[in-house]
């Protein structure tokens, strides 16, 4: 039997709705597990059903989320454990405020798609709901969504395949030396 | 240098306030360090201002709180961390529910101490506060608590000191092979 690896860090994925956050963080578990790191996946919707009942989507609640979350994947990553957190996390200052807060690495990824793009593929119905008014608050379209403007990596699901955007990510940690090899 | 442990639990300290569960978390905490486990100490009080930011008192969100702290709990131990809880939690349901949920062993301490005594040392002031009735809400005088009826260890800190207690959890601990041996 392997050893864990036991180097903790934290992966965030931050982006709009659809634009393949929580594939792409199921995908980068697998990839982890598979190479004996220890692993946990943080998905913004399941946090929103158990640390984050009862909060909202304004701005002051959007960002207690992101605290929330990011104060888990904190104590999750320096104990070793590696966190890959797929949230849409919209506001950059959030952001910024649990990266400062982590004592191991911590790795912004920003998965970006066009909006034309998810308007187009609308997978949930949810962006069709929210030009047509009936769902407010909806990033991209009546909230705001404040882009990375210096990402660790950047991957571009608008125009690349999911795999594709797996490999620059995989490549990346690697370099860094953030992943066993296999 | 020594590989960590990476055998992962929860020790749960439940009691009234006042007890003695933060001072022996904080101590348990240092044994399993010493040992080479990775432990994090998740005390009720720093869980209200992060993850239970605005939550109340009363039973349904004491609950929440209890399921909060214990599915950060369920996080950590599932990953080779020892988890160790200083939480009130005065509902048996609650703390039955967060071990039906546990991967990882689940170990219930219950940190007893008659209130008379608690009354006696009131080191904080909150029973005197509770009694006189400008303190709503507080366990053991006005809200209740449920004691365990099958806890795997109780400690009696009104007629014992810390250290004792602390023996008293840590031979459990070794017995049962949860904790290394130093």
């Amino acid at each position: 039997m392997l050893m864990p690896v036991t180097q903790g860090l934290t992966v965030w994925f931050t982006g709009l709705s659809g634009a393949g956050k929580s594939t792409l963080a199921e995908a980068l578990g697998r990839t982890f597990r598979d190479r004996s790191h220890r692993v946990e996946v943080l998905d913004g919707d399941e946090i929103r059903a158990t640390l984050s009942t009862g909060l909202g989507f304004s701005k002051a609640d959007r960002d207690t989320n992101v605290r929330r979350i990011g104060h888990v994947a904190r104590l999750l990553s320096r104990n070793g454990v590696v966190a890959i957190v797929a949230a849409i996390s919209p506001y950059k200052n959030a952001r910024d405020e649990v990266r400062a807060l982590h004592e191991a690495p911590f790795v912004e990824v920003f998965v970006e798609c066009p909006i034309d793009e998810l308007v187009r593929r609308d997978g949930k119905g949810l962006y069709a709901k929210a030009i047509g008014g009936t769902l407010p608050h909806f990033t991209g379209i009546s909230d705001p969504y404040e882009a990375p403007d210096r990402a660790d990596v950047t991957v571009h699901t608008g125009r690349e395949a999911p795999d594709a955007s797996l490999a620059t990510i995989v490549d990346w940690l690697e370099q860094h030396a953030l992943i066993a090899r296999p």
